[in-house]
């Protein structure tokens, strides 16, 4: 690992892309890997991914930014972890992140808005009949990808993923994004964003990183009791199991989505889903018998957990 | 008028992106105007104003494609005139356009599609339940200036629109983009989504060219019969007409569009909205006291037209 380095922080949209452009003039590739922030060893592991991007010097750039419009005003927005200080400290200390891209709010606000009459708390972003007419109403939505799996439960993520994405790759204009697979469904509709509106982007979606008992790692993670630490392990644990059983034979996805959801629900979880889906499509399928991927979504007391395996049984 | 110059045809997305690269890192503004072709006196004035767009040197790319997606199944897609030898022939004598972009279909089309069972024949793009889930699925929509107006009676347009500019912005990747106000609520409609989702692109609004009688240049008035054509003169008649009348204090907007219409339809005219709406935003209103554009739409035998006429009472 390099010598620690702080990075340069950049609040303002104009900055921030006439950085990116600078770095692309001098010959550098730019990369940036989006995140909302509370950084873990994963998110450290998509900087060494976004590191090893390109032959040429790679320019990184992590934006630290909770998107509001991607949390439905049910959710956890106004408990999610921050620690920008503590951030800042774990980005200097790898040695290569250049630039920290952290702006104020990314979305105009109409005039006519509730939340201005609520004395201006903002927790998200709705839907408001009553607006003036000037307030931000762009989305980006894939349609298909967004609809199944954690798209059911929580209905305008993903079309608040895909707009602060092509926001902030509007902003940054970079050559090169990565995302986490553990998110993989955001993932792979970030992929078929990226293909469906030709954005010059290479998009590469790197491994998930785990504790060393198996647990996806996960901002969310520090907010689990003990107890509900050592429960959520269940995850893990069954879609291992249910890889191990996949490539003996035992293909037969009911069967298998049965089993995590028995061993998830016997150990305290609540499950939210559990789905076997073709990777790229999400497209689910009744048998295993090419490259496929198991996610779930399961609840251990007041967070939602999510993690995923892929399994190619041809491999 | 400059002399004569063959533009260069661009037919591949990469090619037409390392083009315009190439022209940007020269320290060229890059302007692009994008058409669906059979060019008239109305797109030379967008190319004039893409000209005149910078005081640095401006390199001119004109896109010519007739995109699919804003067509409904029941519009006219099918008989939407063409003629890409006599456009070329029209760009050349500008003597100002650099490169024309002229793509083949620009959308995926997934394996399960319809449109493969039926010979392949494709007129629209069309949301499919059977989709093999590899398809075309990513829209851009601006959810509330997209639905009133045109987008009442042409439910997929905008998001067509919106849609197809992304698409040409992220592969040409332009400084500067002209739109004419012919157009009025679609260039309002790319004025948001550019604000929304901070395309780093000027949106330049191109004044409406009439024929020497008033019509509004369109494409389609080719389609009219002299009849029609005569007829549809009510148009720009009324609206001119209103305008006067509001200078004049006439400024109840129920008055103004009831005679509106009474015009159009006493002259044949079927008339699809007529609506007097803030100039930006496009909220409706009910007197005429600040910026506002009255747009009209309106069938003259098979052919639907649309006008506008912006008023300032306060200018």
């Amino acid at each position: 690992m390099a010598a620690p380095r702080e990075p340069e922080v950049i609040r303002d949209k104009a900055a921030m892309r006439a950085w990116s452009r600078r770095r692309r003039a001098e010959g550098k590739t730019v990369a940036v890997v989006p995140t909302m922030g509370y950084l873990h060893q994963g998110h450290l592991s998509l900087i060494s991914a976004a590191a090893a991007a390109s032959a040429d010097p790679v320019a990184i750039v992590i934006t630290i930014y909770v998107n509001p419009s991607q949390f439905a005003p049910s959710e956890d927005l106004a408990t999610y972890p921050s620690d920008f200080a503590g951030d800042l400290r774990k980005l200097a200390s790898t040695g290569v992140v250049d630039a920290v891209f952290n702006p104020p709010d990314l979305y105009v606000r109409g005039a006519g808005r509730r939340g201005a009459a609520s004395g201006g708390a903002i927790s998200c972003l709705e839907e408001e009949e009553e607006e003036a007419g000037d307030g931000h109403e762009t989305w980006v939505r894939v349609e298909r990808l967004e609809k199944g799996m954690c798209g059911a439960s929580r209905p305008v993520f993903f079309r608040g993923v895909a707009t602060i994405v092509s926001k902030l790759f509007n902003i940054i204009e970079p050559d090169v994004a990565v995302f986490g697979k553990k998110d993989y469904q955001q993932w792979r509709v970030i992929c078929r964003m990226v293909r469906d509106l030709d954005f010059a982007i290479e998009i590469i979606g790197s491994e998930i990183v785990r504790e060393a008992d198996g647990l996806a790692m996960s901002s969310r993670n520090v907010l689990l009791s003990r107890e509900e630490r050592e429960k959520a392990l269940s995850i893990s644990r069954s879609l291992v199991d249910a890889r191990t059983g996949a490539l003996k034979g035992n293909t037969d996805c009911k069967q298998i989505k049965n089993k995590i959801v028995q061993t998830l629900t016997e150990t305290g979880g609540q499950v939210d889903y559990v789905e076997i889906v073709e990777q790229e499509s999400l497209v689910p399928v009744e048998q295993i018998n090419g490259p496929v991927v198991i996610c779930v979504a399961a609840w251990f007391g007041k967070v939602r957990l999510i993690d995923n395996i892929e399994i190619d049984t041809r491999s």
